[in-house]
């Protein structure tokens, strides 16, 4: 049985296969892949975009979905996370959707269950479904002729799984990652080229994605507002100037933090694009485990 | 590609041809007229009874619902209406129902998105669906002879959606509404005849429609209490006396407020009719829109 | 029509057919006995477990699910049990699904609906699905010869629905309950067999239900902490010695409270199969209330 926790889970060629799947799907119309399958969806942080697209996803392909909601459940009586996944699993559903805050704690999982696992984001750990979502985002862009191409990585890339994910994704379809952030938001991982600032290398790069910011994530004091750090990484039309370079986001996107209203009316921005293929490559990937 | 954001929306003649459609689904038993289809609700109010209507109705269709939880959503996030809206659009639902506060909002989605959107009440504005099943639920009983009949509308219909939403429909085929209401509650639309008491008018009309009192609505107080209130506008046996009249409510009912409890009992109220004719007639409407 | 309100709703004749079809359904797959229902679900006690076993239960017999989170209901409008009961019939499901934390209100709902109410727990009442899923487990475990043992049930009896809809079924089937509790939590119902210890009558039993501890429940306190109850009443490896016992618990299980870690790794246990038995049972009882 095989579990989706990170990107790595998949070898190149199965996402190339997942890709092929993924435009099939690229319409979101019904259709019964999943006749009769059971998924349970097992959110403990909030996150109304990420469960819709997992449920239309599971839906769209005709399997039932029973969501979970845990802040009101059995936890509240005391019970363990181990304790709620083991009673769900003995329900017998056919995969097991799961976002938690603590890092690993999906991958922890799969040990103790009889179906595959599929996380949908732990901590800063992993967002696998994103990171699929955002190569086959830009894939599809350029026609698949990805090798070579470079992206920015702008923002908080420290505690950003979504940067995690792409950074283990991308470069494995050679797109070549530079991170652009202040020195505390700077990856630990001494593998990346890191600049301090886009104008460094905007003149490199193909694809720009931008992080959802989230000062409050961070213990220490960096900026005393948003508004602050959104002088320097806010992108808007100067940063980009003329050239025809990708804009992406994982959303939700905070208007002119991350990205400037004019950005965000601008063709180059893809993120509706992502939201769409985040619904086709979730899909695919539960067709592919569950079929 | 056609809307329901208020009764105008739709001619007389497909309103004749919706009830066509209701009739048949009357009995509220499943069928596959909308299999394959996906429907997003997005709640921004809470509304067990009219979600549940709508979510009953297009299940019973054979279609896929999909319910966004908005209180828990991105918007705790910051995110804005319309970039929520841009996001679950861009997941190609089939049709999107939504309720919120403010009145417009829905109508001012429709260039925004590719799919039907139906309004399920808008502040004060409109709720159409509930003045489509009132109409419905009045024409099954006249069997259809309604033209010049005369509706009194009950209670506070200065701040009521199923008021104006009624107001607009009921005169185009021929039913005269009177306004019964204290000063302050009484519609700016000086079109209509407006009473202040029950009894000046009760031997003309052959329907009277209670709408729910919500005095908090209200920034003024024009009453210390729901039960002051009452003693002038709350429907008795007294009010109706012997006289054959229908005897309507949106619901839920304020027991002994709008309706006392013996008039809950008195086969001349048909507030279960009513919702049994909404789910009735939003399958009507599903149909209608997502065909 | 048949409703399921506590076991004695159901014949033994009529439990032993259920138990075939459970056992038809004890992979839990999918299949389309019920396509073309749909049930209502209406917990105004949280239950994630519960209702997520009826939940997967209806959807893996074909049939589609409304589940109303009444904390969010037009009860906050004021609106009494019985009219929001009414309105939810008057949509006309197949069924209704209910907990509520008052005695015997699912039951007095029977006569005001046009489906078959199931019960799902009211207050420390009955809890039926939950007896007939402990029945089915110890039926299938000792191969439905069950005529002659004894099961020692375990805590707080006295405001246990699962104790009490347990103590009204298990003696029909010719098992002999032994109520083990300290004195305040002891049966009011001198019909049974009461001891204050577990290991005065291990030897005998071949059964063990140990119930979940909800000090909370009672107004005086006997104990200063769970803790302390728990010297006496946890089960643990000691209590069992080497008998060939079968272990249950209605679960969430409280750990070293009710039942200690080791415990809850023993073969003996058998509480994840009651869990799976509970969808089994529950779509049995489905498929026979509704088709």
């Amino acid at each position: 049985m095989q579990h989706l926790i990170t990107p790595s889970d998949f070898t190149n060629e199965e996402i190339l296969n997942l890709f092929d799947d993924a435009r099939m799907f690229k319409d979101l119309q019904s259709n019964l892949f999943l006749q009769g399958k059971l998924v349970v969806t097992l959110f403990f942080e909030n996150s109304t975009r990420t469960r819709s697209s997992f449920e239309i996803a599971a839906k769209r392909l005709g399997a039932e979905v029973v969501s979970l909601d845990v802040g009101t459940s059995s936890r509240s009586k005391g019970e363990t996370i181990f304790d709620t996944v083991a009673n769900i699993n003995a329900m017998k559903p056919d995969a097991i959707i799961i976002r938690h805050s603590e890092c690993g704690l999906p991958g922890s999982l799969v040990e103790h269950v009889n179906c595959p696992i599929l996380n949908a984001g732990d901590g800063k750990n992993a967002h696998p479904t994103q990171a699929l979502l955002d190569l086959f985002t830009i894939s599809e862009h350029f026609n698949a002729n990805i090798e070579g191409k470079k992206i920015a990585i702008v923002g908080d890339v420290k505690t950003s799984r979504v940067a995690s994910s792409n950074l283990e994704l991308l470069p494995r379809f050679g797109i070549e990652p530079i991170i652009v952030a202040p020195d505390h938001f700077k990856s630990e991982d001494s593998a990346f080229r890191q600049v301090t600032f886009l104008n460094e290398i905007i003149n490199e790069v193909d694809i720009v994605m931008s992080l959802r910011t989230q000062l409050e994530r961070h213990s220490e004091i960096y900026y005393t507002s948003m508004q602050e750090y959104a002088k320097d990484y806010c992108i808007t039309k100067d940063s980009f100037q003329d050239r025809d370079i990708l804009l992406l986001h994982p959303g939700p996107v905070n208007r002119n933090i991350d990205i400037d209203d004019e950005m965000l009316l601008d063709p180059r921005n893809k993120i509706l694009e992502q939201v769409s293929n985040g619904v086709a490559i979730r899909m695919a990937v539960l067709k592919k485990l569950l079929k």
